[in-house]
């Protein structure tokens, strides 16, 4: 576990989008997400829509970080419990992703999360590291934490993800 | 279980917020949550992030619709998987808040998901229900299922909440 | 959802055992676990260690009967959750079974069980009633429910399966 | 993680049973859980039943040993989910007991796990460790993984307590 960084510095200042298949079939998952950290394949549309970024990858493991805010706020006055499922979702496919070779894809079955501390848009910048726990080659499992700036742990979760050849 | 409805109109007018603590702790569950299905509470902030709203409303029932979108694709070039949580979450939580007499609050604990079949842009508007299963006094479970058009399964899940008194 | 029933014969008297693949192989999911109920196959072992019993089988449903005793307590002094997990572990995983045809076989890729009221050595006989969600071709999912003799609800869970060819 | 003891030996003479509340309503969960490591507190029937058994404890975690047999099998032909999940429901349940002081207790809300390598009557001794992730006064959670005596992870899950007074 580490903290979360303090520079908002934007690591991907291409437009999002969705890389077609055929450019990115003959990569393996870790040098996919690797392009995308170091800007070469477009950031996908919903890191847009919900604010936030992967800011490290390597074998096994995803990180992204972003910034809660009141536009992502439930009813019930905090934000929405959707947005650490984004971001868990995020950070632990991306985990089982990174451990994929070229021709190999993943799809998510389900994941489950628990929140332990509610986040408002006084909780500033939040980061969700993903961690691979079981790599298998026909499914696999991953964990996520969210943690805030001072390594409170926010939320976890768990994540089955289908794994098979393209 | 019944089809997304047709009928793309906006149920609820207002601009989306938070509605003060102070204007709905005298209020039971299912009488605010009518109140916004009514638009006379705003709608929350992450519904017009992710363009969803409440549809129907009911002692143990909370339903919500949208349709998806680009703006919510993950890397992989389907809908990302936070988009059905955020559904599942939204319906599933309120329906427990529905179960909830004035003076009574609650919070998600955990939810767990399964994605059945991906969703696109081509998916039409979907429906996500959510029911009560245990309308306990400390603890209370409900399950969630969004459906296409059709009728046809996309996602389903489950979610533990903290009931308390405020 | 229907009550335990009252009657607590043994419906297969063979002793318990793991019937060997080739003598299952070229039957259906479904056609097997009616063996089972028929006393044509043997009940698993497990099913002897923890008294339960299948007594209800058709296609996309599996129901499974106990009686909670005292020798399944845990050190709170109620039935250890890992007796509610193995029942419904077993009507879910035999559900999705009923669904595959010869040729096909199934794995448990993960459960999530709710508690909702503990058992105890005066809960009387219990009922797990286990129901397909989606019957998928490479993965599928499920659901259970425990009830006791009056219906009311005790547990309830989902799972996820992993479906292949054999 | 530390692989599974290779000596057998059973830690807890006194026969299976449960220990009177007013015996340890004065202890703090890790007091109780070191009275059954050291024997003064029985070990509860279910560990009988499932021959499993306390190895370690300490504050904010919990390990329990066993030996896979054909007596735990599935129709299927390996070692029953309920298995593995009586062992981690176990570890992950006493990891948060030993997180509450005296006048404290905690009932399991619900537990997910994950199956990543089947058991068998050859796999030999496991160890299955639990611990606390959040401590919360309410609500608490942890997770728990299963090992064998190479140190392969077996299965894995997590699990949400609501923690009360007595």
């Amino acid at each position: 576990m580490t903290t979360a960084s303090q520079a908002p510095k934007k690591r991907n200042a291409l437009p999002p989008g969705v890389t077609p298949l055929d450019q990115v079939k003959h990569l393996s998952g870790l040098e996919f997400m690797r392009g995308m950290l170091e800007g070469r394949f477009s950031p996908p549309p919903i890191a847009a829509a919900l604010k936030f970024e992967l800011v490290e990858v390597e074998h096994g493991r995803a990180v992204f970080e972003s910034v809660p805010e009141f536009g992502f706020y439930n009813p019930i006055g905090v934000v929405h419990g959707g947005y650490a499922a984004t971001l868990l979702d995020s950070c632990m496919g991306c985990a089982v992703h990174t451990t994929l070779p070229a021709g190999q894809a993943y799809t998510t079955l389900e994941f489950k999360i628990n929140f332990v501390r509610a986040m408002t848009d006084q909780t500033g910048r939040v980061r969700a590291e993903g961690r691979v726990i079981h790599p298998g080659n026909r499914a696999a499992t991953a964990e996520g934490h969210i943690y805030d700036a001072r390594g409170k742990l926010l939320a976890h979760g768990t994540t089955t993800c289908l794994v098979f050849p393209i």
